[in-house]
C-alpha cells in the first residue's frame, strides 16, 4: 500500500487560499448571471470537481445533467413558480413580504443548469447498511466540490431547492429510481458578493463558532 | 447591494491548486492516525471551514460537538462493532471476505472525533418547503468544507457511518429533535493514499465523466 502515497504537505499560504475560496463562495441568483456561455473545458471542470469528492462505499452514486435547451429550462422555471407561490404562503407577514421581494433562483438567466441526481444501487453498499441516506450525502459533497471549483473559476453558481423534484424529474425523461439532489443555475456573474445575500438582507444572522460547538457531551 | 461586492478573481494557478487539494482529499481510517493531538486553533479552524458552507435559507442547521473523552469514544465503538457486524452479513462470499479486511472507522486511534448534527427548526425555512431533505444537505456541506480544510492543514479525516444514530445520540445526550448526519474522526496521518482505498483494492472503478454526463435530458 505504501507504493500510493501522496505525500503532498500544503503551505501556510495554500491553507489560506482554500479558505479564502470558501468564504468567497456564494449562492448567485438570477439578477447577477451574465449571458455569456460556459465553455465546455470549464463545464467539465466544474464536474471533474464533483468526481473528486468522497462517497459512500466508493460507490460513486451520481448522475448529472447538463441543461442548455430552453423549452426544457422553461418548463423547469413553471415548477419553480407553483413551489415559490406555496413556499410564501407557510411565511407570516413582514417575513412574507421580505420573501416576496427575494429573487431566489436563475433557471432561465444562467446560461448552464446541471440536475444532480442520486442513483441508488440494487445491491448492498459498503457504509450504508445503518445510514441509508449517505448515498444521498455523497451526491452533496460532489455538489460543494462543484460550487467550490466553479468559485473558483470565477463562476457562479445558484442551488434551487424550491422545485417539486418529481415534475423536474418528469421534464428531464429521468429513470424511476433516479432521485433529484440538486439543481443547479451557472454562469459568469457581474459580481459576487462579499456576504450571504441573506445576511446582508438581515433575513437571518451568522452563528458564531461559539454557539454551535459542545465539547463531549450534551449536558 | 453593490458596496457588498467581492472581486476577488482567482487565478489559473490558484484553481490548479484547489483542484489539487479536492483530489489529495481522502477518506482515513485506524491503521494511519498518529496519537499526536490536534491544537485547539487547527481544531477550530476545520471547523470555521464548516461555518462558511451554504445552508438552506440561511439557516445554518449545524452543531458539532468535539469528541476527546476516551469513554465517549469506547460507547460509540461499541456501536460501530454491533452494527460492523450486521453490515458485512449483507454482503456474500468473496465480497464479505473482502469486507471483513478492511479497517473502516478510526474511532480510538484518531485523538479527535467530531459528531455534527442536523437541529432542524420550528418554523418553516425558506427554500427547506418543497424538499425537506435541504437542511440535511446543508449539513453535509459544511461536513465536505472541513475535509477540504483538515486536508489543507495535512490533517487526516475519516467519516463513519457505520453506526446507529440513535445510539450515538443517546452516549452524546443529544437532544431529541437532533439528526446525526456524519460522525468524523480526524488525526495527524503517517500518509494520505494517492487514490481512494477501496479503489486501490479494487472493491469498485473509478467512474469516467463520460459515463455519468447527460445532455439535456435523458433519452
Amino acid at each position: 500500500m505504501k507504493e500510493f502515497k501522496n505525500d503532498r504537505l500544503f503551505s501556510e499560504q495554500e491553507q489560506a487560499l482554500l479558505e479564502e475560496i470558501l468564504t468567497s463562495r456564494r449562492d448567485v441568483r438570477g439578477n447577477r448571471f451574465l449571458p455569456k456561455p460556459l465553455e465546455k473545458e470549464t463545464i467539465d471542470r466544474i464536474i471533474r470537481a464533483g468526481l473528486s469528492a468522497p462517497s459512500v462505499g466508493f460507490s460513486q452514486p451520481w448522475e448529472f445533467v447538463v441543461i442548455q435547451d430552453v423549452h426544457v429550462k422553461t418548463a423547469i422555471k413553471a415548477s419553480f413558480e407553483e413551489e415559490n407561490q406555496k413556499g410564501a404562503a407557510e411565511f407570516k407577514d413582514q417575513k412574507q413580504q421580505a420573501y416576496q421581494q427575494l429573487k431566489l433562483e436563475g433557471i432561465e438567466e444562467a446560461p448552464l443548469n446541471i440536475a444532480v441526481f442520486y442513483t441508488p444501487k440494487n445491491e448492498p453498499v459498503l457504509g450504508q447498511t445503518s445510514m441509508p441516506d449517505m448515498g444521498r450525502f455523497s451526491v452533496v459533497c460532489a455538489i460543494q466540490n462543484m460550487w467550490l471549483m466553479a468559485r473558483s473559476l470565477n463562476v457562479g453558481l445558484g442551488w434551487v431547492s424550491i422545485l417539486d423534484p418529481n415534475k423536474v424529474k418528469k421534464v428531464l425523461k429521468a429513470p424511476e429510481n433516479h432521485e433529484l439532489i440538486g439543481y443547479l443555475c451557472l454562469g459568469y456573474t457581474d459580481l459576487f458578493y462579499s456576504k450571504p445575500e441573506l445576511e446582508i438582507k438581515k433575513w437571518d444572522t451568522k452563528k458564531e463558532l461559539e454557539e454551535v460547538v459542545i465539547y463531549n457531551q450534551y449536558s
